[in-house]
């Protein structure tokens, strides 16, 4: 992967940075930010790191995190937007932006940014910014290290999601050498539910029904008042059911305060349920989408396994 | 990794080989032996690879893994046994042995074996066997990176467990280029619940006890003919409860035929319960444990919260 040169010079030469990161941040934005961060101050910069939500519970491991801030200038000078490209996703639209470096590895959403390294078949942007950081001739610590191991550990499920490459799998070893510990950041990135989480996961397997290919989880909100959570505690509940070998399509329906419901679904292969999602007025991906529907959550159903049992035929 | 000049030779020289792993095997024992076979192949040799167990469920996906003979003959000559050190580790006590190699990432038990390359720190035998080939000089090809790359990644948890090295994660890089899709072996070794195990998972859970710190999960045998599984299905369950944050130590208590129960233990860090599966007559390591306690239930539980509670004071 190659660093644009614009890029490491606009970084050598400033003196400030004020780096930032999406709202609702994950390890990929919260590590590949503190990583390029304790680099630049490495070279003796001054650097302010911006989360508008600041760094959430599972982040808190990572060395340096705690030097994220929520609070932004009006104007902001020699901006570097990380794992984001435009100024809204950082909770930034309100502000005077000066120069500005974007480092990225989703689609871009606007052509935000006076210099864009944007490499939508990267992992993680905390590959790239491993890249960034050597190119910079800076020597990568453990800390550094670790923030860029977790950064790349959870955008690829620690090695398991298609996007899963040679290059992520090299950096990680490289990571490892300059101090990562593998087996403790897959530890606190992945063995961390609360206990009320669990139990809300409990709750969430029990009404599963698995049909022949097909299996549907419905999170009614009582569930959350009853073992004490919140809507972002269902996060990755629909991949379970993918777990059986049998089941080719996984439903969870999750009921909104409007009295709407979310709809997540995911499938396996070739099936694309984005098109159900479309028809709902939602979107996403060929085996990834979703979409609300407002009615009853039997009416949902039914409506659901209208489009979706054709899928599995 | 120094592969031994006396393996190599051996390899080079002889016409056929006998390749045996362990009985019960899982991907390692499957992955490096048919990986090494292929090599072999390729070098003209031929080759007869045994398990007494045949290939479990979950790792026929692996290419060439039909191979594999449960038939072995009275006289083995050039024996190569992997990720088991003894015959009968791999079900050949009862045969007559020639010269013999010996290919382990296990603390010995015997000292069979003319050739013995035991690395007990290797996270793998697949680690070891893929050094071997390239010092073969054998082309790594697709379906041999498929069986080496599953090797390693079920036996380092794809890079989650302790024992996951630097090493491992550059051979990982290595086989991804050669041709094994990571992916997809992870879906193979991870998501690979029949429906009926996962209902089975389910109902474990219903019956979890969660604690301050501590979460025993209860399995009758009745709970086998009820969800048509069986006491294999519950391999990995112990460490389902160690998901949560606050949970130290888990527990799984499984009903056997006579009556008595199989205790799995697990904890995390400091936390020391292989002397409390020693003092009901089992053993283990400080975080993974077991033994059996003939008794009814309620005994049991309470035999086991009296030693394990002080373990989290």
């Amino acid at each position: 992967m190659k660093v644009p040169g614009a890029l490491v010079e606009f970084l050598r030469k400033g003196d400030r940075f004020f780096i930032a990161t999406h709202i609702d941040p994950e390890a990929d934005a919260i590590g590949s930010s503190v990583a390029l961060t304790l680099g630049l101050r490495k070279m003796g910069k001054e650097t302010l790191v911006f989360n508008r939500d600041l760094v959430p519970r599972i982040c808190r491991f990572l060395p340096g995190s705690d030097i994220i801030t929520d609070r932004a200038p009006d104007r902001i000078e020699n901006l570097v937007l990380m794992d984001c490209n435009s100024p809204k996703r950082a909770g930034l639209d309100g502000n005077d932006l000066g120069f500005a470096a974007v480092i990225d590895h989703h689609q871009t959403e606007t052509d935000f940014g006076n210099i864009r390294w944007i490499v939508p078949n990267a992992p993680a942007t905390g590959l790239m910014a491993f890249y960034l950081i050597r190119e910079l001739g800076v020597a990568i610590d453990s800390d550094m290290a670790t923030n860029l191991y977790a950064a790349i550990g959870i955008d690829t499920g620690i090695f398991r999601y298609p996007n899963t490459n040679a290059a992520s799998l090299d950096v990680a070893a490289e990571l490892v050498r300059l101090g990562a510990d593998p087996a403790e950041i897959a530890e606190r990135l992945f063995n961390n539910f609360t206990k009320n989480r669990f139990i809300l996961y409990r709750r969430a397997l029990e009404g599963m029904e698995i049909l022949d290919e097909l299996a549907i989880t419905i999170i009614p909100r009582v569930l959350f008042g009853e073992t004490g959570t919140s809507a972002e505690d269902t996060e990755n509940f629909v991949n379970v059911a993918l777990i059986m070998d049998e089941i080719k399509i996984s439903a969870l329906l999750r009921e909104l305060e409007n009295g709407s419901w979310k709809v997540s679904l995911r499938s396996k292969g070739n099936i694309d349920i984005s098109s159900v999602a479309s028809l709902f007025g939602g979107g996403g991906h060929r085996n990834a989408a979703g979409c609300s529907i407002k009615a009853d959550i039997e009416s949902v159903k039914k409506m659901l396994l209208k489009e979706l049992l054709p899928k599995l035929q």
